[in-house]
């Protein structure tokens, strides 16, 4: 088997964060993960949804987009359409849970941080790449909040990562491109913390189901991708 | 822990599925799981969605809704409100997937047949019994085609049953109500084979994150409810 | 002439109502007429809408739909198309307007209640089932503000309830089943109060116009069969 | 009771039907009716919808809307909205009901009359003017397929036209308009043939129920008035 | 070149402005530009959008719309297809900004002017007719403002008229008609205030590409017809 | 007067354009002016719409777009409100214009080509930006079809830039940011040819009207900026 950036199985693609990639947003960065990139914004806002108001607390929300000349052959633009499709929703709704699990909503006070992944050139591992820049523009969100004093403590509680893992022709292999995705057997993406622990876990059977061992062994690895993803956002954060 | 129907934390609720439930659809049954109650529906059209044309096989799809009076306190009607929720879109695409892998799309002949779930009464696991129901639906749907020699042989390849499972106040929980659902820390999905392998895997941390060993055993209990649920089925397709 | 349930041209379906159906909503039944089967259900809400602000009075709404498999080849789900069709409102406006005939919207004070009915099996007759059916829904709703003392008197003024009546193959005939109703003349709705006031006619010639004397045999007929449901309203809500 | 235009409770108000009034349309007409106005116009095209492919007839439709600035205060644009309301729908599909019941279908050929009755000033009535108005519309576009010999015979069979009659305070009234129909007690639209016969009754009691004996009144107060209706519509298209 | 009306290329078609054209609106005007019809209204409404609260000042909006009629083909209905054209939104925005133009917002109180334009009959120049009549529109809805003494003085600071210009086969044309507009190498629309100061100039290439003369020469033909429309409208509002 | 970039009244901002930005699209880049930063693509798909069908020509249509966290505050996504705004719809609808202008569709073929600009960050010019950048990615595009031959001869006519010039207290401006455009009392956008012929002018009074005088300033700024423009295009793509 002969993969992309001549990976063994068990490897991730190279990782690039640049920060500050968008001036005008709280936070943000570009994510490239291979040849996949994704540009993740943080934007504060003093409001909070209703259902909130009142309870003391902060809200995380997140939306995702893919850039319709981001895809191998066009993809149709959604606002043109007027709508999302299952796809995107699904995709924004993990990404909002996941770094919601990152952050304790009631030190963030009442605001609500606007997360926006949108995919400029989209080549696999989207969602989990999304997921995994968009904690460093958070982070960025949030530290502006602390420069500004409207925060006293961080509410970042951990660190979150996201890795794709599957079964490719019978060999589980870590961060699938767009062509693994697309041949796989089984597709599953995890979200872990700092601490490696679980926060998501979404594996689906594209062709055959799969077995209690093939599950434990592609989250043996996604966990390794986690722990390597963990170390270059620690990294990228240790700049100033 | 006092559970509803006198369960103990790894008991399912009480599931009854009474076949043939709405008088026009080709296949149909009313699941309940506890208070939980679904009409599933399979429909068969002699129509092939546009980019299966000429591929010589069929295809499956499920749509999703509950009644407006079927939850606690009244939900929106997404028909009045002019489009799907997100949570709609990710469960009926969760559906589909699921019985997908139940069939042997080549087998099916180019025919689509569309799987509808509607909840009457919401208690907490309306996406597992949905599927779990559908099953049985599809099934009749198929002996349908069957008994009028439209296939020779069933494109069936497995039984197909789905169960929730959480970690509530610390301790595993099997099939979660929705007061078990509302509180608890993590909330997993599963939907398995008759042959107990694996097709999704979806596990959220609401609260805290979760490790392996908790996932483990979660999986454990879910495998049990799995196979006491396609007992049941099969109990049911025994009858004529 | 031959009619379903082996009925005379002046004899309406064997009608069944279930109270308590659903266990969430204020009231709900599930109604049965022939083959024909709805579930309506009575939210009430401390709100009203905003044209009614401050003038010291409730409001009644009702929303209509059907399950994409209760129709004899399954209808598109109108969540998933994004709009209710024009039927769609006409009776859902039509129900409204029955019910809110039956109740002093004065008395009710400032809240809302909202119907619903959702046929889940289809056989001709929907939009008056839904009628008869939802006052028995919306008399245990208001029964529940009567308990919980949030009002002192009843608002109800009288029963509300609605047959069908037209001409087929040049004969009179009450309660028109799907096939009767694919296939007559005129179809005409009728909605009548216990006191055997009209609330509402709508009279359609599919066909052929039809005469002043056509339409007092079919007024007569709809009175007879509004009388039979009238007491089969009386009698269900008698017990407890 | 002082009527505008002093009328008695039994009169119309004057009516004035103008031909031609739009340059491009097959047929158009602007009907006036009191200070109501809408225009009507008559639109041929050489299609049919799909589900009457092959079946050797051709349809009829209508749709019907209201400048904003034609109602007492503006109503917003429909356009705008992004979708048309329940009384829109319900009045434009009783209008293609209406004028159906005028034409025999099988000898329009397979061919489409799409009819639109736009209001540009509204004062009660705009449904059944539109009807009125739209047969003579419909009438010119249909004598200009004969004039182009397309059709060998005109598929019209009879005069439609409409009125509407209540009860207001008490007293049985003739043709409403918008200061009548917002307070009267019911409110009945009936459309009949030049022969007389009935081809829609629509009776609401808006405050209190009627009984029979007031529907009859009411019937033959309409009679009376259609009666009057289509002699103008007579006279009107007796001019070349 | 035979031009429609029997004008030379530098005339305009002749125009007729009708004032108090529906009852109902603040102001309404029929303009008549050769064959092309509009209805203009002008609504107040005692309210601001939310971005204007507090800032003491109010605010003017335009919306446009064709009657599915009124265009030499049948066009489909906005409201029907449940959005408006991008050509929609295009006209309604550049009638906004120049009625806007002419209007000091700070001197017409927190309170919003609504415009509508609706052609009725289509034969080209139907955006600069509208910009045109619904000045006269404007101004009578604010001398309504003025004769009620909610205002003081008028906020009105000019007229303000529009006309369109084009280049067809070669020779400069002002005032296009259908048959022009659809043939014509460029098209111009221009605005201009009273005294001949420009608020929007509009030009587009269809074919070919043109000159900075030939800008010229537009330009000029342009204002000569502002300056007689200017006249026609002063002469209009002479009347009382 | 201090500008962005140390520039003087007539100085346009620095211009970057990189070819081959995202690896799927047929043609695309990146330009950069000042801080505007705009990713444009273009896509050939061998359909054209169904109103060119059968005339031997193709079609170039262009869509834009803005991501939420490019503008100074963050703006609502279009695809989550379902729906593009007026001014997206407008600019959309002048790109495409625009580059049609550039192009012979009948040396094109019977295929489309598909243009989107998508906004990365915003600093004035953003639709300007996007006319400059889409040429350069349309003339890649067409030299990959040159190239596969699939066409003999280049459709390409001639280089179409674009640039924005206003008047800014008083003073004309070249190429306004985004403080100056919100400021400006006009605000001009000009298309031209690599002849120097016009494409498109469209200029807005924002605050006062502007005189012919005024106008001719503008335009010959614009004239010498799109000199620079077209200059930087040409350099740009003399590189493989």
């Amino acid at each position: 088997m002969t993969r992309s950036h001549h990976r063994t199985a068990a490897q991730i693609r190279p990782v690039k964060i640049t920060r500050r990639y968008i001036k005008h947003a709280d936070g943000s960065v570009l994510i490239e993960c291979g040849d996949t990139k994704v540009i993740c914004t943080a934007s504060i806002s003093e409001q909070i949804p209703p259902f909130l108001k009142g309870q003391g607390q902060g809200w995380l929300t997140a939306e995702y987009g893919m850039l319709p000349g981001s895809t191998h052959s066009r993809m149709q633009r959604e606002a043109a359409k007027g709508k999302q499709t299952g796809r995107t929703m699904e995709i924004q709704r993990l990404i909002g849970r996941a770094l919601r699990a990152a952050v304790d909503l009631k030190k963030l006070g009442e605001r609500t941080i606007q997360i926006d992944c949108d995919v400029i050139q989209a080549d696999g591992g989207t969602r989990t790449a999304s997921i995994t820049g968009a904690f460093v523009a958070l982070h960025d969100a949030i530290q502006k909040l602390l420069d500004q004093k409207l925060i006293e403590a961080t509410p970042i509680i951990d660190h979150v990562a996201a890795i794709s893992v599957g079964i490719f022709e019978g060999t589980p292999v870590l961060d699938l491109d767009y062509v693994e995705d697309s041949a796989c057997d089984t597709d599953m993406n995890v979200v872990m913390t700092g601490r490696l622990h679980l926060i998501e876990v979404q594996g689906t059977a594209e062709g055959n189901a799969f077995s209690r061992a093939e599950l434990n062994t592609m989250l043996d690895m996604a966990q390794q991708g986690i722990e390597e993803l963990i170390a270059i956002q620690r990294n990228v954060l240790t700049q100033p």
